[in-house]
């Protein structure tokens, strides 16, 4: 087996499809590790907001978690519907796109597709990764990718899963604790002391906390963008998958909410001295920092790197979404060995390593890009399932329509609660880059509609004025390539040139021996012998003259096709290829680049270790 | 004019060549500047070796760099001799190539290229550059180079003689000084104090101070590769240029030794702190550190970090004349817009930018790797010099014989020691280096030789048997591109096969309209119809089956020749390019690469924007 089968596995057939369909059991670390892994930092990020209050914040953390878990329920049971309406996979793009119009479902997918980019660059601020092991982990996601959904399932299951039970098990014993305490456990290692509030509560404050609070929501929309990878019936099971995924998470959410504010723990300021993160705190606070602690610290570890696995899941899928309707290169709708969307995968793996390199220090300003992006995508997505419940009316349409309105309306505001709270955070980057990238999608969609409409045919072949071209063949001097080159000309047409640029050495001779070695035998045979042409070179260029000569003869032979044939050398080993001069290949081109429909260009190998 | 033309200038036509030819005047700054700059280190390199003798290491300068000019007029007397006798230039390489057959002139080839490419390394250890310093110094060398002979002369020109001038001129005032002091001036600034000695004088140490004092003479050889660049009389303006570098080169080595014996200046410790280069030292003595040093010191960083430049007008020259017998690329012996060898240029430019990149920090290594290959050449080509005299006899032949054999021998002693000296500081490279680059140049050949005798043909054209070819037409679907393709092949034979390779889709519905579309016309205008072979493709590939479908139809049908017709998408604007697949690219390049004679590629471009 060669080495791409060693990476990526033997080929599989594309009705080999089904076998590689999921259920739930993979389907939750593949679609559920960005929305679970939110849970180590969704709280968090709530919970900074809330340091200036001092210990009065802690309480507060109630009422946000409590909002965004209700937040969550709307959208879980708009999600919900979508799966069940397009059960064929996209998500909000198709939902968007097919009801609210081409602007809107582009609106939606960009969001998606910014978010996902930026989720995977949001790794190592969440932890002090080097740029090096990020790109590490990034090209070890990808290749587990392009080994194919099921397998990408069975590598995630072991750290999915530790992770949520260590998180799970954690809260049921804190939860213990705080019963039998009477609502005040004491916490076997004390949290940081905390400093006093130097701020008064303000509804602005709270509001920044909630907007802060909802990067736990980020990654939900990613069940219904790939229902199609789930088993038959598909939309049961990916249903299945997304409930799973939202129980555990509003588990997690509200146990960690309840938790750190029945310890007393307040978040410790982000990067400076002393930091330490929220769940840490409060596993030691519940356990200790014994063997529980260092499993539960790994795995929150392991989830937080590979999140991006769910951007991989996801942004393939729906990036063949776009392309199938025109709006993405047609290349990312393609299969790869492994009936992946390979295309998108690199695609994917380029952006975040572009976002990992460049925003590297910055990618705590992305952050905010990346939720006001996910909840633009929310709210198009429920807005399109009302027009369709209103297109589809029926029984229960009307119930469904009243779910999705208000899903549209919760997300639409919390998404200008999150855009007015992050603008100057870099949220504004948002307003610049969405339209940008519609503008840039709609101009893929124009560019492939007027091909489309160049070349569409309907006529049947015609063979009238099939006429011989006119053919023109460079050469160098009388070998064994010209020869046959020369040979195949002649059985291409009769009016042949052949070229020779004259840099001041040998067209004497050359000119001499052509009457003899063409001429005389092209007579005798009763052929119209090739003519020789030989163009003076006083700057020593070879290529340029050739092309003039090209583009002059196809000038003034308006009704004619023009065909060069190009003679090559062809070395079967590499660095023999640096021994001989690649002009035959600069001809090839540049004839290209710069001729036209009339000009053809005949390649004529002649391998040399034959 | 484009970036090219006012970067490069405009081109220069062959016939101008007579006026970019050089006199003394530029031919000192560009063949001179390696040789003159190795005044301040030369001397150096003895002084350092000297150090641990004391007070007493000081006198020992005088007889070692009088050892050093002994050699080097021998040297020039034996080097004015090669220049009369090869007034077409090639110095070394040509002589011992000529004389002492194929591989001893590889030997001497090798050396000098060695030792080009060594010297380019070599400037950052004789001062403190950076290495984004170095390449940019290196890239400037590389531009003005590529102008053209006479203009490089004349950019070099200025600090070329400001350099000479300036210590000339600190030789003149010191000895002046010297001499009415009665032989022990008083210096305006004081030399450091000379540690004690902790070794005795020993013939080896006098031997190595020798060896290294010997750097001070390589780059002799420079004018005598180059002198196809002087005006006619060539030879004459050639030998007038080695003599002055020579005598300028005594002049300045004679009074720097005489000096810092008189001033008692020793060198310090290179690389420890303290250390100030013995030129430094010498005219602070002589002139204290006013305008007057400032301007030397500058001189000398200037000259020192141009005298690669000396490479730059050699080493194309040189790999020239190995290339035109064949054991080099034939490129090299390409003269580019502005008549320079621009192959050699390039190459010597990355080959520089090479041993800066990865030798960065050991260059001082390389140095004596240089100093040997240097008298490596230096010995080949004197001897050489005694087979050529020998052959040639007649009047002077015998003198001339002479004068090259003493060389041969100084040169070849020389040699001996410095790589005995410096055996262990890396002359032992020199051991490996040699005979690799002579296997490669001699493989090279070989591969020369054999392609010249496969592609050789002097029988004529011959037009029996000339049958059309098989024709095969990969297509996707039909369009104005597929028809045109189809219309080329019906020109081209009539035996055509059209191949459509079916990922899973559309192809009953192509197989439909073929019929009506294709066959249906050519039964019509009496043709025998294209045949549509749809390719099965459960793994999705679809390059693969239609290299395998050629390659098959190759093997059955041995008498014929193959036609692949590829219909390709041309678009201008690089952008668009990434929206289209670019299966007719990789096509034809596995066509080129796994193909045969019996395969010709001929591709159909097709333009989008017209």
């Amino acid at each position: 087996m060669d080495l791409v089968g060693l990476l990526l596995g033997r080929p599989l057939a594309t009705e080999e499809e089904k076998a590689e369909r999921i259920g739930p059991a993979k389907g939750i670390p593949i679609f559920g590790l960005d929305a679970l892994s939110s849970a180590a930092y969704g709280p968090e990020a709530a919970l900074t907001l809330l340091i200036p209050l001092g210990m009065a914040g802690i309480a507060y953390i109630v009422p946000v978690s409590i909002s965004v878990i209700v937040l969550l329920g709307i959208v879980y049971f708009s999600y919900r519907q979508t799966i069940e309406a397009y059960p064929m996979g996209g998500g909000s793009y198709t939902v968007a796109s097919e009801n609210l119009g081409m602007w809107a479902g582009l609106f939606a997918a960009v969001g998606i597709s910014a978010g996902v980019g930026t989720l995977v660059s949001a790794v190592p601020a969440a932890q002090p990764h080097t740029l090096e092991i990020c790109l590490g982990i990034l090209a070890l996601v990808c290749l587990v990718n392009l080994r194919g959904v099921s397998e990408s399932g069975a590598v995630f299951l072991v750290p999915a899963y530790l992770f949520v039970g260590c998180i799970l098990a954690a809260i049921l014993i804190g939860a213990v604790n705080t019963m039998v305490a009477g609502g005040h456990p004491v916490p076997v290692i004390a949290p940081p002391r905390i400093p006093p509030a130097t701020e008064a509560v303000s509804l602005w404050l709270i509001l920044r906390a909630f907007a802060s609070g909802c990067t736990a929501m980020t990654g939900v929309e990613a069940v219904s963008n790939g229902v199609g990878a789930f088993r038959e019936p598909t939309a049961k099971y990916a249903r299945l998958t997304l409930t799973c995924i939202i129980a555990i998470l509003v588990a997690m959410l509200a146990g960690i909410a309840w938790l750190t504010n029945a310890y007393g723990i307040a978040a410790t300021p982000p990067g400076e001295p002393g930091y330490q993160s929220v769940l840490s705190m409060l596993i030691a606070a519940i356990g200790g920092k014994g063997w529980f602690y260092g499993v539960s610290m790994g795995a929150i570890v392991v989830v937080l790197s590979l999140s991006a696995n769910t951007a991989f899941a996801d942004f393939p899928r729906l990036a063949r979404a776009i392309a199938q309707n025109g709006f993405l290169p047609h290349s990312l709708t393609t299969r790869g060995r492994r009936l992946v969307y390979t295309q998108g995968v690199y695609m994917l793996t380029i952006l975040a390593g572009a976002l990992l390199l460049f925003f590297d220090g910055i990618t705590d300003r992305l952050i905010p890009l990346y939720a006001v992006g996910a909840f633009l995508a929310f709210t198009l997505s429920q807005a399109g399932m009302v027009l369709h419940w209103k297109r589809v009316r029926g029984r229960g349409a009307r119930r469904s329509m009243w779910i999705n309105a208000l899903g549209a309306l919760a997300t639409g505001l919390t998404a200008a609660v999150v855009l007015l709270a992050k603008f100057t955070e870099g949220a504004w980057i948002t307003v610049l880059l969405i339209p940008g990238l519609m503008l840039m999608m709609r101009m893929v969609k124009r560019h492939y509609v007027g091909v489309a409409r160049e070349i569409a045919c309907h006529t049947p072949l015609s063979l009238a004025n099939l006429q011989p071209p006119l053919v023109v063949l460079p050469l160098d001097s009388w070998s064994r390539v010209t020869r046959k080159a020369l040979r195949f000309a002649m059985v291409l047409s009769s009016d042949i040139v052949a070229l020779h640029v004259d840099a001041g050495e040998q067209s004497d001779a050359l000119r001499q021996r052509w009457h003899e070695l063409v001429e005389t035998p092209a007579l005798q045979a009763g052929r119209k012998p090739p003519e020789l042409v030989v163009l003076p070179s006083p700057y020593r260029f070879v290529v340029q003259p050739i092309l003039a000569y090209v583009l002059e003869m196809e000038r003034s032979h308006p009704d004619r096709q023009i065909s060069v044939l190009v003679p090559e050398l062809v070395e079967r080993r590499w660095y023999t290829n640096l021994l001989h001069n690649h002009r035959s290949a600069v001809l090839k081109t540049l004839l290209l680049f710069k001729g036209n429909r009339r000009i053809a260009v005949i390649n004529i190998p002649w391998y040399l270790d034959e």
